[in-house]
């Protein structure tokens, strides 16, 4: 909208804040889409081939629980660099069309759209579940699921089981809505702190400097992002350590050390 | 019982066989014990210091998982071996009354009784949570509890409040119950399938060779536990190697390779 | 031999003395396996789908130590109880001739012959490294291997490399001898000392009660284990609980908690 | 030097290419650091209670391989999101002053100066083992550490041991240097092979550009880094996604979705 110059007012991409994006998106909803998925179906995911659509925050969120409670995981992804990173991180990675072959459980979190399509559902194993904790209900491509199915049915409280021509079933969670919103209650609570502190602290921001700002995107103010993060640990009650003067004096020079 | 003369009919220790044990108590466990929690709480356990008392089957299941969703864990034992083995698996390991001043977080699974007490409800933090997953609700000692609230009240679900006389307050799961039971759904079917499949196998067993046992507990027989083995293995889709013809008489051979 | 009665004194199996194969075969062989193969190759270990061969106490400390270090860790197993503890365990488990043409590195430690063998040196990768931590040089076959290739030299200390009729490249290191003496320098002191302690520990108990033993192979007594464990967390300085008089009463007891 | 007006040339930030930063100071430093260690000491990871003094790409690198090696990892840090960031990946985060009171290893990966100080090494235990993987052998205080010491000698090739007043020993790799570099090969080709090709695309660009670019610092050209990857992830024979036409159009509008 601001590139279109449609923006009526400053914006601050709250999203982005690094108390934000590397805490809600990666340790909230790594949890909470586990959460969910375990809720609506009891599955035991140690065992399970599990298959993450995605490398973003969320999607890293995601893989790395998965992994933690015993799941063996397979990371999909259209970016070069993130793929790379899922591989250094001791994922495989595959195209989806091969990952879904060996899939019991298929989560996608790209914020793109059909990342779950036909040809997708076709190469399924029997019984595969399948779950969104991307932005939309449209990262699985549901009414091609309908078209390829010839009965549809509720499993579980959130859970529709489809059968296929071939008499496969496929398990669909929360009707592809966000999964950890669908069948469990969203972030916890202290994660979402964070996430409501940079709100609150950028709007603030925003009021208080309303007429230096133009009508575009900003970045969360490093120091509201520093502020939260202090304040998150002090509810912990941890303690950090903090630069001697000779470290600082060192920090800002490039002519020691050289 | 067996000890004592009092037992009327020959036992099976199902709860022995590795693919019971090895299986429900340390992977089922595992993830119900946490899921049940997560449920009643909506904590999250990244960020969160957990404490696990005892390092057994079920201890190592919860202590893993737990780490695997971001928690630091502490352990807590009295047997030298198993202590020991928390240590080499990367685990802090403390007596009890150190470890509860840390905590934001406690799981009982020791079979034991009143393995939280008077002492340590004393020495937790403001907030801390406590559950058990053992086997009945006496590792807690819930009316030391009681005796020293000043006040007790319903949190959530499944969650009892209680105040203490300096105002701390602490989280009481399930009313000590096994929380996985309490809170969640118990273990997952995909692992008390394998519970399941050793009991009537073992019932079988006993039925088709009552003439020939004791009124002694027994051992799960070997062929039955490599039976659910196989049969799991198989429903998984996996394959396994088998010794060829000269690997089997190396195995059997100790002049070889010498 | 003491079933074919050729057995001349008593022995005591102090490879199976839990704080032998716990420590020395799970930890002690994990973390020296991996760093003869360093030393030998300087290979990056994250990103590399890593075969490994057997999943005892061995097999399964390198596989998690392979995992730690952000392998993608492909398990081969001819045991049903012992593979399925692998995929329960997060690991990918294939046979052998499958699990090869994914591999970036092959580790044997199954305590058999010809683990790897002709057919699979011929399914390997180009560039693919192979090293045992097994107990001989038998579980490579190494004489099918020469018999494959055209053509032999040094690649780097301890590292020969093979060229096979179609110009694929192996590199087998230490000549297929055990890795971690081959290449590194063995169990670190810190887990050995606890072997050496049970050796020490049993040479005395066998001393002692020579009189009442027979040409027979022995388990460690408990009793000695546990000194071993005891020890060696004093030697870290970890404290553990004891028992209270109570819980000692209630562990003895199958009337009460029923 | 940009900030001075004194930088005669342009530059372009290799460090911070994210195939650079990801890959050779996370994946290379994570492992190569410890390998330096294990071969300096022989010392077992497992069990071991590590504190990693900086949690930047290097510090988080080592850190996670550590407590993949089976470590009890304890993280000091001077900014508070990263501090916070350690937390919620499980680790513990203390002041240095308490962190080294429990260590039996202290690695320093911050860039600064002295953050090893007098202080800190009286407050060690007997047997404690220093090493630095930061920038300089300025990280830890080697003129300190030799002023509170009586004795001093040779442990093991690499590893200086300190006598200290009190008949404490410490132990210092590689006199401070890179341990990495001091006491084992560097970083592993495999992931040099990122950073040489970073710097010789980058190198070529400038070539290419020269008259348009200032005498200042760039970041890494976008095209370069993903063309980096791509070349890695051909050579691993690793095979990604590509967008739809939908999903590229999905994803460049704002409008669908909403």
């Amino acid at each position: 909208m601001a590139t279109e110059g449609v923006l009526k007012y400053p914006i601050i991409a709250v999203n982005d804040a690094r108390t934000k994006h590397f805490f809600d998106n990666r340790y909230g909803t790594g949890q909470s889409t586990l959460d969910g998925i375990i809720r609506a179906t009891n599955l035991l995911i140690a065992g399970t081939t599990v298959v993450v659509a995605g490398y973003g925050w969320c999607g890293r969120g995601v893989a790395n629980r998965a992994r933690g409670l015993g799941a063996n995981v397979i990371v999909t992804e259209v970016i070069p660099l993130k793929a790379l990173e899922a591989v250094m991180d001791g994922f495989r990675v595959l195209p989806m069309q091969k990952a879904v072959q060996e899939a019991g459980l298929v989560i996608t979190l790209t914020g793109d759209i059909h990342v779950l399509r036909q040809e997708h559902f076709k190469a399924m194993k029997d019984g595969a579940i399948i779950a969104n904790s991307g932005h939309f209900n449209v990262e699985i491509d549901i009414p091609a699921l309908e078209k390829l199915s010839v009965d549809k049915g509720k499993a579980r409280p959130y859970v529709e089981v489809y059968t296929l021509g071939d008499g496969k079933k496929l398990y669909l969670i929360g009707e592809g809505r966000l999964v950890n919103l669908a069948a469990a209650e969203g972030h916890p609570a202290s994660v979402m702190d964070m996430s409501f502190a940079n709100q609150a602290l950028c709007l603030e921001y925003i009021a208080q400097n309303r007429d230096n700002l133009e009508n575009r995107v900003y970045d969360v103010p490093e120091s509201i992002d520093e502020t939260v993060a202090q304040l998150k640990l002090e509810a912990f009650g941890i303690e950090i350590d903090t630069l001697t003067a000779e470290q600082e004096k060192y920090l800002n020079s490039w002519e020691m050390g050289t």
